[in-house]
């Protein structure tokens, strides 16, 4: 468990801001929280992430080492997100999968992509214990 | 305000596991959830950061775009990891300093690195409530 | 005390959409939750605020009967919207002020005034339990 | 999520107190705080509602854009709710309904009317993340 | 709701206060506290129950007007107490039953007699937001 | 600690039903939740206190060892409630007084009587833990 | 209900920290806090456990007086630790199986031992009231 | 942080339960939750403590490698504890001492011993993120 009055911080590159915004906000539904003229500031699911506006982002999305996003501790909510992304017609870069099949750690994953191929990931373990 | 069963997810290179181990769990005082022959994971500050071996790491630390860490509502649990750094000595990227001063999202900031050129940032809002 | 999942819900009207959005985000510091051709909607202090385009809104801001706004149960979060207030040179209608001076319900209060001539309250009550 | 111990403030014109009390303490089963010449507070679902004595109410109830309510988190408190109108038999101005049908923010909803022809809103989406 | 850190305080007559641990503690399974040569203190479901010796003890249980109990918000919980009462063969007033059927604050009741006729009302609103 | 979705319930005895609104809304800043020819019931700090009418009320005001309020966790909440008990000019049996002095379970205390000769304790303990 | 900021804190011996290690965090899923040269502490199901290196460890594991372990108060978090158990087949002294059958009391329990043969204890009381 | 629904669960041996009922709740002013022929359980700082009859207890308190206690978050709750042990005069093994001065982990400890001579220790560390 953790704090519910802290934010966990995540600063990604972003190559256009109203881009980041339209995914974020009208695809992805968190809440634009700033802007600036060179970043934005979004409330993702109660963290704090921001996109700063770079030149220098992925030409493609590949999913490890580096990606960002969150395990719900409630099968329901990996549900409602996978049907927002259906409605949504959201990219995806795999899944929904199931993963570590058959282990303590068994978990539900679906990997999404932003217009600048930061990598996000959903997760759902059958044990939220786990799930660190 | 976030809920506290939930995990913020974050994924990073690391180019050595022993190394990511001794200073997360040993430096910064986060705990060692999983081991894997690829992959390390910690409940960092009540979310889940994973470092995943990969000999591609950033060959020095730039704080922007990329980086990540906690947003601390409360002004003590900043100074405490202030205190912290200092007495174990953990390498500083710049701070604890003052941002945005004068403004109403003034808050301090504190950047670190990690054995793989990982950013970190800590952060305390005057205004919680700016802290998105 | 309330629901903390639950939301409350206020609608108004706005005669211009993107002059809500620059008022409310990026003064009073709310979050931009959804836009629509219609409407927009944005997570105030928690709550859900809706603004409907509409051309009729009042002519001059008037403070009674209606109007809108948080009760702070801590004396420091009216205080830090006070300081937000003046940084960002918001509009008042009037105070901050002193109300039911000497009362078992004595309380601060500061009257603001959005594009459209909303009125937003914002309170403190010396004793929290009756601010209801 | 808002924090529990803040309370929402809504005012509204109301053009007899007595009817208000009964309306909202006898009818939507909401508290009575406090009640002074010119006006009665309650605790509208834990935030707090204020009925301003006033000689110009509207002439009819209208949905937009003035009203407010509750958006239910748990579907289950929406169910009692409707649940309480049908059996004190309060007067519906429309609704229950399903409104953006097929969208991530499908939400059912109910409007009511009070004495003063005040609008008052009840919601909830299937996706609460959404109900900003 | 309450405050989780506050306590409820009642205080009742006692007769006889090893008959009262008896009965409160290894009857209706609540925590004894503290006792002294007059009183004994009870966390009764999570408020302060304070039995007085009093030699002045009702000569037989009346309902009305002076009871006292819990009200448990969830239906399980009531359940669980008449399981309790079933299982430990706890005297009853009158219950379970059904009260003020047909209306929005329907629920269900239990009244029982602890040894000095003080009686005890459990209580389960189909509307918890009725408890009151 | 107690949850904070259950009420403890109260049931006393009261002369005359508009007498006991007036202490206990008017006075005490208690809300009224719901009236019946033959009852009212009220939000007492959260809380459900049930005045029944009832012709046999106690004479005089005693406090032992019939007696029912509310233990504070926090010092601040005890001193608002003097201060609105001297404010309001509240009838009082006795104190704000010290009791337990020098022992681990020292608290102050506070004894209020209502219209009816009920008898109200507002306490709080140095030491929280020790509160049942 | 306990403070969910505080930590039990259970201390026991270990004939080899490696294999307390092992255990706990690979094999339990608990969390790894911090290793000195004497003693590891982990992050026990939210609370703190400390193994000290110790050679003077039972020889054989006996279940009563000594142990230590988590009472869940939810039926699914104790199958959630029984399905862990199975599939990591770590060593079971005896259980799962049904305690104080058929009264108010009645639990589930599995009993394990770890290396240094402490044992733990993992329960679920059909009414979670009476888990103290 | 922990579940706060949950109980951590600690059995250690009692050579006479008279004994240990006088000591924890007479003494350490836990509560008393149910007792046996054979056992007797406490609600210690919300946790579970079973203390087991058991004719081999240790004959002389030692404090390592077996112990176990609370990690008080809050400095004023540690403070409260000492001050209890103080006035009712509770034996003390060693402390209140401060430990792992000048580190990160540094903190305040307390170590008390039952009439079982099982050893308890109380703890409040600098930073309570450490206290795992």
């Amino acid at each position: 468990m953790r704090d519910m009055y802290d934010a966990c911080h995540i600063a990604v590159p972003a190559r256009d801001l109203d881009e980041a915004v339209e995914y974020y906000v009208f695809g992805l539904g968190v809440k634009l929280a700033r802007r600036y003229a060179d970043r934005v500031t979004f409330d993702f699911f109660g963290d704090q992430l921001v996109c700063h506006l770079c030149e220098d982002v992925p030409e493609e999305a590949i999913a490890y080492p580096r990606h960002f996003g969150v395990s719900f501790a409630k099968a329901e909510d990996f549900d409602r997100l996978v049907k927002l992304v259906e409605t949504r017609k959201l990219k995806t870069l795999s899944g929904p999968s199931l993963r570590f099949e058959g282990t303590a750690e068994q978990h539900r994953t679906l990997f999404l992509v932003d217009p600048s191929n930061n990598v996000i990931e959903f997760k759902n373990y059958d044990d939220p214990r786990l799930q660190f």
